[in-house]
């Protein structure tokens, strides 16, 4: 006799996938930083030495994409060269050479009760990242994961399954090297869409989700998630040209904030010009714009000065192009680009070009975004950047991580108490 | 000709409220730290000189309530005499003698590409605090939120809404008199519970949640919240008496965790002991608990030890008593104890006595709770006692706050960078 097969039980399947992370995120929790750093360096060896493996699987993705019609921009994320590949294992590298979050105890102070108070840096568990494309985000999450403590399930896009599961093959063997547990690092084999609703509601078992990919799948999961999220939503980023400027500057900040890189979450959008420098700066930066290619649209005000602009609509002040398009505004000063900044912005990152200390310090404590600037490109609000090492996102929230995401955000801090026998009165 | 008068629309209302509060956000977070302490300071003197006006509301709330038969522990919690008022604008004073946390840029430094970054504390803009019966909640809270610049919405139980919108009006007093928006701290006057489940909707208007109360009500929200919410739910905190304990010390200590006071989460409901330690200290805890009034519920060993303890049951070890009732287990030593906390605690307080510095050292780093302790009584586990100065409340989350949430747990952090028209190459 024989029996049905029964249908793969997407939920279970998931429930097991979280059992087995969170009884691996105990064992990280107490992973040495010698054993943590050793996977990171195992791991970055079997990427080198797996480069051709990798590379097929990744002509294999390529090639069902190119099959499917998936657009030029999703494939070019998704492609793997030999200079990805060896990017990839020294960004590992590089993730060991950081110094390891954990255990650092921080704030220790004696209180009148005599007990001794502090704050401990521990892993947040089990993390779990949904992503697109991209097969380098596989090892750089599990890297970063790794070494701040905790176990992470990784859920890539169907179109780059082949590349992620060559990469977490590496990740394996790294890990059985350092004695480290391989559910540590888990990437899913399957492609059933219903792997990530059911990650996102095991909050027993999941401790963040990281979704990194369009404002769609973000928006999706934050509604639908019973796991903390730390959400990645527009860059909609301003660069505002005080009447106090120093021209030289405000042009050299403005033409690098748009042009620098094109399709970056912190690349300037909107560009707004105090109406008493505009005839200084507008006619030379339209010059240089024009010359890299990037299509202008301007206000009524901007348009006088200068009638070859576009209109720029209201939605272009809402509008994130991540490409070669600027809006360009000229408000009356300072306050009117805060209030233009605070109605239109995403609370990303915004610069304020001005030689003047009171409007500088008025602008970092009054904009309300996750990095603001004082004469200095918003192209600079990056982990890398900042010191951080390394992110595994940027946040545009406000509760726990703001900002880059580096190691620091994929920790927590609990209280310590040290006594000597002492109780409460 | 007469219309009919239009159903009161909630979902609108709370939008309205959110929207004022949104409005208010913006402004506190600009507030001096000098009009905010004359806020505090005023809104002191206002409860003060309204005592008699706040106890006669509070007269009304209890008469209703004796009338609908709440219980008695409700109806203590919702008691005010004038010391609970006096002890209500004492706490006002205090938070204003606490430091201003906004503004603060921590760990400004140069990076190689010549710019300056750094984080300034921020508050997190608008705040909701959904909680039952206490009214001293109201003034509480708005405090805090106050000097931490944030804008709240409170939304108080039905059975103490005379007190709470008695405590509401001297607040307003106290924010006109120091030039602030009466928005900044709405008290909600409408009794719906359609409110609570509009305010946790409103992601746009609200940035945390905060609720406070029973398990119940918490998982609830938690379920249903588009906003971040900042959970406190069960404390099941446990002693260890290790086989390095000093038995003198562990014994005040255990006899403290569990008798100062019964009802807090912070008390002890656990008492773990290692076995080569029982035979020294249980009979005279049994001894000091059984004057107390303690219930004693223990495991089979325990009871071999003292066959007049009642039996603990497996639900026993995960149960938060909230009274004089307490569960003793004796277990092999250090690994078997934090086993038992992993598997039955809530991550809230836990406590080894020992004088092994490595086995303190392993309690510390490995228990996976928001307060652990060495040689000290689970209730030092308090924002008082921490020194934040008050509290809001009490994290069991991982993300953003965890353990007592004071002044901090209500701001963020947001990047600061300053250059000098550096740009990114």
């Amino acid at each position: 006799m024989t029996q049905a097969q029964p249908a793969f039980d997407v939920q279970r399947y998931m429930r097991g996938v979280g059992e087995n992370a969170r009884a691996a995120a105990r064992h990280m929790a107490r992973a040495g930083t010698d054993a943590k750093n050793a996977a990171l360096e195992a791991i970055a060896t079997a990427v080198g030495d797996a480069a051709a493996e990798i590379l097929a699987a990744n002509r294999s993705d390529l090639q069902s994409a190119q099959r499917d019609n998936l657009d030029c921009a999703l494939l070019d994320r998704l492609e793997l060269n030999s200079d990805r590949v060896a990017a990839m294992a020294e960004g590992l590298r590089q993730i060991a050479v950081l110094p390891d979050p954990i255990g650092a105890i921080d704030d220790m102070r004696f209180r009148p009760s005599g007990i001794q108070v502090g704050r401990m840096r521990v892993p947040l568990g089990v993390v779990g990242i949904i992503y697109e494309s991209r097969p380098n985000v596989t090892a750089d999450a599990a890297g970063l994961c790794l070494k701040s403590g905790n176990a992470v399930i990784l859920r890539g896009g169907s179109e780059a399954i082949q590349s992620n599961l060559a990469i977490a093959a590496c990740i394996k063997i790294g890990l059985e090297q350092a004695g480290l547990p391989a559910d540590s690092v888990q990437v899913l084999d399957i492609t059933d869409r219903a792997a990530v609703g059911a990650l996102i509601q095991l909050p027993e078992f999941v401790d963040v989700i990281v979704p990194r990919g369009g404002r769609g799948l973000i928006e999706r999961i934050s509604r639908e998630s019973l796991v903390p999220v730390i959400k990645h939503l527009d860059g909609i980023c301003h660069v505002y040209i005080d009447d106090d400027a120093d021209p030289d500057k405000a042009i050299r900040i403005a033409y690098n904030a748009k042009t620098q890189r094109y399709g970056t979450c912190c690349t300037m959008e909107t560009l707004l010009i105090a109406e008493s420098m505009a005839a200084r700066v507008l006619p030379e930066l339209v010059t240089m714009y024009r010359a890299a290619g990037v299509e202008l649209r301007g206000c009524e005000r901007s348009r006088e000065l200068d009638g070859s602009l576009q209109v720029a609509t209201e939605a272009d002040w809402s509008t994130e192009y991540l490409a070669p398009v600027l809006s360009i505004r000229i408000v009356a000063g300072l306050d009117a680009a805060m209030d233009h900044i605070q109605r239109y912005g995403s609370r990303h990152t915004d610069a304020v070009v001005t030689e003047n200390l009171a409007k500088g310090r008025r602008f970092l404590a009054e904009v309300d975004s996750s990095s603001v600037m004082i004469n200095a490109s918003t192209r600079f609000a990056d982990g890398f950047e900042y010191g951080l090492g390394a992110e595994i996102g940027v946040s545009t929230d406000k509760l726990h991580a703001r900002g880059p995401v580096g190691l620091e955000g994929l920790t927590s801090q609990k209280y310590v108490v040290i006594g000597d026998g002492h109780i409460r009165s």
